[in-house]
């Protein structure tokens, strides 16, 4: 027995309570835990509650809002006080698995950084943004039989790109291989097909926040994209935090989102919030970028509403993420394509050029909310390395 | 006891045999059968295989193509011999059900005619066909959550639109609601990530076709698309009907796909082959179209091999469809939005002139395969009626 504490300063201590699945391996079925400072509480042991002994989050997450306070609660009263051993596993010795089943999973595209600097490379001689950029929040499906955790490693697409001088397409691996840093909502309770979930109503129907690198490969999306969006330049791989951080950790962390026009009275908020959340990208171990998510334009629960006001139903474990986070700095962008100006400025990655990613290259994306009070909540990492292509 | 025969001529005999989930209501729950004429042959019964008594295809999709052919083999042994009259339900008295969970659902723009004439609508003045379209399967990932079974209604979505000669989107009804007509294909066991399905490899994964309305509200869609493709145009609802038709019965139906240019080594086919399926339209209960799946240019053995060439890995359920269906006479087209010139020339619907769908309307859309023996078979019917909007 020992008392459950951490030291201070911990960016995961009673504040904070991300869910996550993990596994001691070798043989050690998946369960619920979630990370208390350098460890993993066992949530079954911890709680006495056999329910948490499962391989997904999602039973959890479907159950209501008020089930998530009473377990946090429960589990914020168990700090300063003894615990089983049993129930405090070392991060070192377990294995994160995908935290939860996930349903649609929806990519917006709500940073104007990125959106006005991708406009200017892939239809250059246009207005980068769209009219209908600022008037509603902009995305498109992804495939969720692709989002895997951190640590999977991600293969090299094959794929179609077509050289700007070039009459045909061509077949190869991937030139230029790139990361999208952004950040996920996860749906609890799910809604009926028909109805639609209100701004004011985002608390009621999500659970928390994942990191995610939506990896893309640019030259297999500059040529296919035209006129139904990303696909195959996008749906090889979504990589996702192990830890899902629950919004009513981060309700500390709200901030004003950037000032907004006008807008239709669905996407209209008394006070349209984002969130303080400082991310960090390290490419092979050496930070190349600190997106700043309180540059997102639009509100997640503008973005909820907005994917639900045709009435399109949602489930347990949809997941929507609001595209990649770019800063107005140099060195704030959260894809290669924007920090190297579309390949043309590389950038100095242990001594070397770089400008896209290369075979066994790994990326990991980390980050921690900012807390009014002071004091930061960790989000975790989201980390995937570079398998070469399978011709 | 009777004996299970059909008559001749019916599109339900022993040469299709395709696969749904039923309930007979009050109180009955959902199992697997397949249509025989105007019945549903309970398998759990009919072949004495509890692993048909469950309420979804999925087990029976991911097992293998070689359980596929003993489970056909076992049912076409039964005809002409006696079967237990509780296994024989009359159709009359069953509520067919989803049957099966889907995994992602991918749209693809496969017919020629259909993207010429939607991009002259949506792009006057530009080249109706993108110059990836002779290239791939243009296609995108729809929103898999809110795909239903035939006889669901349909709410009409909510939305922002913008007139061509309007600054600023409104927001209301659409006004433009369209249907698609298409044929989708189910993916029975999946594929790992990071590996590919070649052509040659298409009957391993699918295991059959559904006929699919893919609704879509035209003034969303048009206003929202650029540059991620259409997204709540879309994704209110798309109607499956309830009957999934082996790949194994459609064999006869095979035919060659329109003639094809050149292509990169990994969409290659000896002879590529589409089917040769009738399709119709019905608007409440007029036929309207007729639109001809042997137009679709693209084989599903390219659809399946593109979609995985870069690696993306496959899920028993997915979904996969060829986008809709037109063929190049008048009155084939699988869109009301080609039919009716963009809403210019208006149609004749019992006696009224339309354009787009109005409240209270229903479209069924049928089909059968025309075999290369002779005979057909049935493909059954996905049918919804428009519900008013809830403002």
């Amino acid at each position: 027995v020992s008392v459950l504490e951490v030291p201070p300063g911990s960016l995961y201590g009673k504040e904070n309570l991300p869910y996550g699945v993990y596994r001691r391996p070798p043989g050690g079925e998946p369960r619920i835990g979630v990370r208390v400072h350098e460890a993993v509480l066992d949530l079954a042991l911890a709680l006495d509650d056999a329910s948490f002994a499962v391989p997904t989050l999602n039973p959890f997450l479907a159950a209501s809002p008020q089930r998530w306070a009473e377990v946090r609660v429960a589990l914020q009263s168990l700090f300063g006080g003894p615990v089983d051993d049993r129930a405090l596993v070392p991060l070192c010795e377990v294995e994160l698995l995908l935290p939860f089943a996930v349903g649609d999973y929806v990519d917006f595209y709500c940073s104007e950084q990125h959106a006005r600097a991708v406009g200017q490379m892939f239809r250059p001689g246009q207005p980068p943004l769209m009219p209908n950029w600022h008037h509603l929040p902009v995305g498109y499906h992804g495939r969720s039989g692709t989002v895997v955790v951190s640590g999977t490693e991600v293969v090299r697409p094959m794929g179609q790109r077509r050289g700007a001088d070039d009459d045909h397409p061509d077949f190869g691996p991937t030139q230029r291989l790139d990361i999208e840093c952004e950040v996920g909502f996860v749906v609890g309770p799910g809604s009926v097909l028909g109805s639609r979930i209100g701004t004011e109503e985002f608390n009621e129907h999500v659970f928390g926040l994942v990191l995610v690198n939506d990896w893309s490969a640019r030259d297999i999306q500059s040529w296919e994209y035209v006129p139904l969006g990303p696909h195959l330049g996008k749906s090889f791989a979504t990589t996702i935090g192990p830890w899902v951080v629950p919004m009513a950790a981060l309700e500390a962390a709200r901030v004003p989102t950037p000032t907004q026009g006008d807008k239709l009275p669905y996407l209209a908020m008394d006070e349209p919030w984002g969130l303080d959340l400082e991310l960090e990208v390290a490419w092979n171990g050496q930070q190349v970028s600190r997106p700043p998510y309180r540059a997102i334009h639009w509100s997640p629960a503008q973005m909820l509403a907005h994917l639900t006001v045709n009435g399109a139903a949602t489930r347990t474990g949809d997941l929507f993420a609001s595209g990649t986070v770019s800063g107005d700095e140099p060195g704030t962008q959260g894809a290669f394509i924007e920090l190297t100006r579309n390949g043309e400025q590389p950038i100095r990655v242990n001594g070397e050029d770089r400008s896209f990613l290369e075979d066994g290259d790994e990326v990991a994306i980390t980050g921690s909310a900012v807390c009014a009070g002071g004091g930061r909540l960790g989000l975790g990492e989201c980390r995937g390395r570079i398998a070469p292509a399978r011709p």
